[in-house]
C-alpha cells in the first residue's frame, strides 16, 4: 500500500481529506448500472437555456481557440447597467463555486472564524475548511436561516464573514427584502455578509433588498446555473462594493471562464421573455410535486425556488431510505444532510414527463422505504 | 476618492495588487479603436481544434443544462489509457493556469520558496505572490532554461517547488527528454518538479520524458489551449504520482470544468490525425514566420513550439517600439518581459493569411521603431 501522504505539502493541506462535496448522479448511475430516467437532485434547470443562449454559444464554438476575454467585460456592462451600477462592483467568476472559493481566500486566514446555518450550502464549508478556517454554525428556525442567530453569533466568535443564502437550499424557504436588509444593517464590524442569491430570479421581487454598492457589509452572488439553465457552462457573479469586487481581480484565474460560457451567459441574461417563460412552467413544476408528495400523504414545505423540500414525516434514516428507493428506481433526489431538515427530501422541478415518473415510482419507493426501516 | 483598501482582507490579501498577468487583445482593440488583422500573441492555434472537438461540443451544447461530471473520468480515463497509467495519476482542471494556482496552495505556504527562470510563465509568479511564496528565479542560459542553476538554487533556497517548461514560454526553446530525466533525477528532497508541457505536442517526442508515474518528485501538465485549439474552453491536466495528483481532490472546485470543454476535449485527444495535421500546419507557419524575420533583416531563434521568438537585434526598448507599432498597424504580438529575453519578440504561427499580413507589416513596423527609439 502506497503511503499516500505528502510531507511536502503545507501543513494546512495535509490535514486535509480528498474529497467530493456532492456524489455526481454520473457516478450513481454508473454504480447501478442504468442511467436515471428522472434527473431532479441537482437543482438544475431541466428546461434548458433560451434559445438565444444556445444559439450564442454555438456561434462562439468557431471562437473556440481563443482564450475568453479576462474582465468578462461585456457581461459585467450588461449586469452593471440592468443594476445602475458601474461594472467595478460586478465580478465574473467560474460559477458562485468558483466566487465563494476566492472569495474565503481572500477574507478568511488560517484560523479564523466563519458563520453559517448547520445543513446550509456545504461547498462554502469545503472552501472555508480549505483555507483553514473556523466554521461556526447555528441551527434553522422553522426551517429558515436564522439572521438574529447568524448575527449573534458572528459577533460573538468575531467572523470575517457570515453566510446566508436568500431563497434558502436545500428547504426553498426565503426571507422578505427587509428581513435581509435588516441583517445587512447588523453586521458587525470587521465582517463581511454573503447573501447567495444563487436561487433569487425564482423568488418574489419583495424577497430582494434593492442593490445597495456604495455598502461594504455584503456581496450578493448570483449565477446562471439555475433560472437561466446553464450549471454546466460555469458562470456566475458577484455584486458588492468596488474595493470587495475588485479584490478578486488580486487572486483570480483571469483567463478562468470558458468564453462559451460568456457568450451563452450575456445572451441569457438579455432574454428576459425567455427567464419569465421560466418562472411559469417552474411555479408549475413545483405545484406539481407538492401535489404528488400530497398524493403519497407528504407535506411539501413553501418553495421560492425550482425545488421543493418534501418532509417525509420521520427522522433522517427514513428520508434516506426513500432517496436510496427512489436512486434505485431511477429517480435522482437529493436531501439536506443534517437534523432535523434531513426529515425532507429535496426535488427539483423537472421536466413534465420526469415529474410523472416521479409520480409513479414515488409510492413504490416510500413502501420499499417502510419496509426498509420497518 | 473612495478608500480602496479593506482591513477585514488577510494580511497576505492586503499586500496583493489588483493585476491581470496578461493584457487582453480585445482590450488592446478598444484602445485602438479597431479589432486586429492578425492575432499572433497569445500561442494559440488559429487553425482551431478538431472538427470532431467541434461536433462534440456542438452536441454537448443541449446538455449545458446539467452539471459536468466533477471526476472528469471519461478525459481521465481515457488519458491514463494513453500512457499506460491509472487515473488516480490525472488530475483535470480549469487549464495550466487554475492548476498550477491549484498546486501552488497545496504545496506552498507563506514564506515558503519556490524557483524559477527569470522571464518564465508570469502566471506561475503570479499564483506563488497570491498565496505569499517567496520567489526566487536564475537566468536563462543561451535562450534556454537552464536546469542546472535551477536545482542548484532549489537546493540552496530550499524550494518547495521549482518549475521548468519543456518546450520554453517565450523563447520557444526545449530540451533533450535526457536532460530533463538529469533535472528530475537531481530534485532534491522536500520539492516537487513542476514539468509544463503545454507546448510539448509541437515538439519532438525526444524531448518527452518517458512517463513515470511511480516518481513523486514531478508533476507534468498538458493542455487542450495549444496543439488542440482549445483555449477559450479552459481545459487542462496534470500527469503525477497518485498522492500529488489526488491531491487536487482537497482543494479544487469539483463542479469548476465546464462540460462542453469536456466533451470537447475528449474528442480532441482521440483525434489523432487532426493533431499531426495540425503539426504539420504549425512547422510550416514556423518556417514562414522565420522567412519573414529574415527578409527583414532579423534572426529567429530556433523553436519546438507554435510560435517564434524573433531576435530583433537590440534592446528591449527597440523590441517594445516595435510591438507597439505592429499593435498600431494591426498586429498582435506579445515578447518576453524581462532582459536579455526582450531582445525578442514572440510570434504566433497564425493562419497563412495572418502572417501575409504579418509580413507586409512587418517592415513598417520596424520602420516606425527605427523612428521611435532613433
Amino acid at each position: 500500500m502506497t503511503d499516500m501522504t505528502d510531507p511536502r505539502q503545507t501543513a494546512l493541506a495535509q490535514t486535509l481529506p480528498a474529497t467530493v462535496p456532492f456524489v455526481a448522479p454520473e457516478r450513481m448511475e454508473e454504480l447501478r448500472g442504468a442511467p436515471f430516467d428522472a434527473r431532479l437532485g441537482a437543482n438544475e434547470l431541466s428546461f434548458g437555456p433560451s434559445p438565444k443562449a444556445l444559439e450564442a454559444m454555438a456561434q462562439s464554438l468557431s471562437g473556440v481557440w481563443t482564450y475568453g476575454e479576462p474582465e468578462n467585460r461585456d457581461l459585467r456592462l450588461a449586469i452593471a447597467a440592468r443594476h445602475g451600477i458601474t461594472p467595478e462592483s460586478v465580478t465574473v467568476g467560474e460559477g458562485i463555486d468558483g466566487l465563494l472559493g476566492n472569495l474565503v481566500r481572500l477574507y478568511v486566514g488560517p484560523g479564523e472564524t466563519v458563520v453559517t446555518s448547520a445543513g446550509s450550502y456545504p461547498t462554502f464549508n469545503y472552501h472555508v475548511a480549505g483555507f483553514g478556517g473556523a466554521l461556526h454554525t447555528v441551527p434553522y428556525k422553522n426551517d429558515h436561516e436564522d439572521p438574529e442567530a447568524l448575527i449573534s453569533k458572528a459577533r460573538e466568535v468575531g467572523a470575517k464573514l457570515v453566510y446566508l443564502s436568500n431563497p434558502n437550499n436545500p428547504m426553498g424557504s426565503v426571507h422578505s427584502a427587509q428581513t435581509v436588509q435588516d441583517m445587512i444593517e447588523a453586521v458587525p464590524e470587521g465582517c463581511l455578509m454573503i447573501l447567495d442569491e444563487a436561487y433569487s430570479e425564482f423568488a418574489p421581487e419583495s424577497t430582494r433588498p434593492a442593490i445597495d454598492v456604495t455598502d461594504r457589509r455584503v456581496i450578493r452572488f448570483r449565477t446562471f446555473s439555475k433560472a437561466y439553465g446553464m450549471a454546466g457552462a460555469r458562470i456566475g457573479y458577484g455584486i458588492a462594493h468596488p474595493v470587495v469586487a475588485t479584490a478578486f481581480d488580486k487572486i483570480r484565474n483571469h483567463f478562468g471562464v470558458n468564453r462559451i460560457a460568456q457568450a451563452g451567459a450575456l445572451a441569457a441574461f438579455e432574454d428576459r421573455d425567455y427567464l419569465s417563460e421560466t418562472l411559469g412552467k417552474v411555479a408549475l413544476g413545483r405545484a406539481k410535486i407538492i401535489q404528488i408528495a400530497q398524493d403519497n400523504g407528504l407535506t411539501s414545505l413553501p418553495s421560492a425556488t425550482n425545488f421543493v423540500a418534501v418532509d417525509c414525516g420521520q427522522d433522517g434514516t427514513f428520508a434516506r431510505a426513500i432517496l436510496t428507493a427512489l436512486a434505485a428506481r431511477g429517480v435522482f433526489v437529493r436531501m439536506p444532510g443534517i437534523a432535523p431538515l434531513d426529515r425532507c427530501i429535496r426535488i427539483s422541478v423537472g421536466r413534465p414527463e420526469e415529474l410523472e415518473v416521479l409520480a409513479a415510482r414515488l409510492p413504490l419507493a416510500l413502501a420499499d422505504a417502510r419496509a426498509a426501516v420497518a
